[in-house]
């Protein structure tokens, strides 16, 4: 583990991009929630945020933080469930890994509610689209932060 | 929660593939061990087989499964990492979801490890390779099936 | 911790109830979803469901349980949620704790919905409305095995 | 879940109250400590601290806290065991869900000491007998708060 | 993680054992239960059990366990605290991480409960006092079984 | 749980020390690192860390901390293995029962992957070496300081 002892907090954020591939047949059958196992999309959000607070669980080596806000988000497309995961805390770490993993838990909870239906869902890609704070300051992914910016999430 | 009290348990495995997506040179630096987090495969091992155990705490409809077995394995390859996770038990319900989520954790611990060297690691595709047991018998994704095959894993 | 060693594993079932009474206006508010904190039953949901999975962290004597089935349903009145959890499994104890947990953990989660709101909430009563299986058989609490009966769940 | 990266940290109070009602025969038991499951009083205090320390696991939109202190006492009347407990801490949110968390989960230890020895036993009123700190500032609810006010708990 | 999905399950036990050495004074402290931190025995017993429970979670090659029992128990001496620690099931793999987790636990809670008064408690030995069941069979480790066997455990 | 809302956060460290006797063929066989379950320095290290992470969840009364690193280091002697773990953080409460935690986890994992090799193995001692900052400073137990300074340590 990395000593962070001298490091000043600052506030930060990031923003975590996922896909989740499947077929049009299934990406409709979520989407009406008729699935049976409940509501995907509720599911797989709180899934996420709970993953987020535990990253220093699940990551050996990741610091604990006192994050102030995560957020999951979900675009349904024709073929692919896209999801936004964003973090923010005040520490002396990124917040990288709450927003990768809460993006990654989230497609694993959507995975888990559609591989009934259909076996060859994949997840992927997953990536940071960006984050802000800390010493190296503001970072964007050209290829993901597109993708998350703009409206239309729910 | 699906109800599987009528479910007889049988034999059942699953194998996820994974991969993780890096500069060749972060591949190397990652393969000399010389990581400043310390080992990044023997933690990305443990931290995947402990969050296999874990399912059922984070991926909220799956139920508790005694595990027989979990392993978690990789593969160093120019410019990625590949990550080979298979899960085993005696259950009513399949180990797809303990596979798919320490190949999952397994690539986000190794993400964690590089991170500081490089911001554009990629995360995916992560997909069941294969499956048996249970009603619908074996299961091959012809995909990623002849990933996970083969030696040559560490 | 009471010794389940020589006891025989039989198919078992608990229901348990709960209520948790506010104002009409605050049971509209999160009937129309537009609570600023999200879909508040979806969430009380996924709560229940993963507490009753945690049960043998929680309550310090109670043994660990592979449950089959875990529910949990609401219902809306003019001042009250009514919650329904049964839980279900096939073990050497009863899974009254899991439905009970399970209850009490939605309940706590729709308090936490609605507080910013009403301050007054209470959560109460919380009982056992029945259970089934192991050496006592079936029991039926008369108060609330009425609740708990019938349709109209979400 | 709210972000709260705005808000500054200020010290922070609440208690919570709940009831355990049973028959006098089985506070009784409680009270002598004859009980099967071992000291009923001290594991459901533990229960209560622990689970208050995981709220953030349990109730899925909560955020993380630094608590400084809790507590859970409890009053022994003919017909129930009361419950009061109070949480501390210096943070950008409340401390109420502690308090309820805490009180509920000690409720359901003394539920599960004692079911073996009486099925009908119910749990509530639960709920917020007082708070302070933060924006709203001193908030006591008449009914409850004067059950948490004076001395005799152990 | 080793394969266990061959074996056959059996009935296991297996006893530990563990010290925790200090001053006279300080034993006599904790036996007259005024310790500021409040009842250290009960709270020791409490976290031993529960962290037996989760020992898959704690110990990352460990198969999860449905334990049927475990017990903490402990004497008192002149100049240090005697832990036992005893768990059982039926299962495919021993109960020994579960009997030295569950007194390795115990042993740490006394040392915080102890620890602001005396600065030089030390932990150990801590040792497999007998184990039975398994392919193995009964096993007694001379030194240490003479410890754990014979009454005056409280 | 004591109320440390008063306590003004300090810079703090804690180096905990413990040994895990066994036979020098153990300690062969371990150093090899052919040991069918895998490279145990790295698995007992990480567990060890990530335990550190949950002392307020395995230590009843523990405060929740913010730690800012955690060690875990070994020495192989002929017959025995050293553990060296250290914990840091800025808080109101001391980091000792973090190290020792680290320390007493790290020890049960090389435990338990030797186990299979030898039933003897005894754990102990395990103490505080050293302690910095907060109200009383700094304290070195004579001896353990010296068996935790130097070099030497993987």
């Amino acid at each position: 583990m990395v000593d962070v002892g001298e490091k000043t907090p600052t506030r930060r954020a990031a923003v975590a991009f996922a896909e989740v591939r499947m077929s049009p047949r299934v990406v409709r059958a979520l989407k009406s929630r008729k699935n049976p196992k409940g509501d995907a999309f509720s599911a797989a959000r709180v899934a996420g945020i709970v993953a987020a607070k535990r990253v220093d669980e699940l990551i050996p080596l990741c610091h604990p933080l006192m994050v102030d806000q995560i957020t999951v988000e979900f675009k349904l497309k024709r073929d692919r469930i896209e999801i936004r995961a964003e973090a923010r805390c005040e520490g002396k770490t990124g917040v990288e890994m709450e927003a990768m993993t809460a993006a990654s838990v989230a497609a694993l909870t959507l995975y888990d509610m559609a591989k009934s239906e259909e076996k060859g869902i994949v997840i992927g890609p997953l990536a940071l689209a960006r984050k802000s704070g800390g010493r190296s300051g503001l970072f964007k992914n050209p290829r993901f932060d597109s993708k998350v910016r703009g409206g239309g999430w729910l």
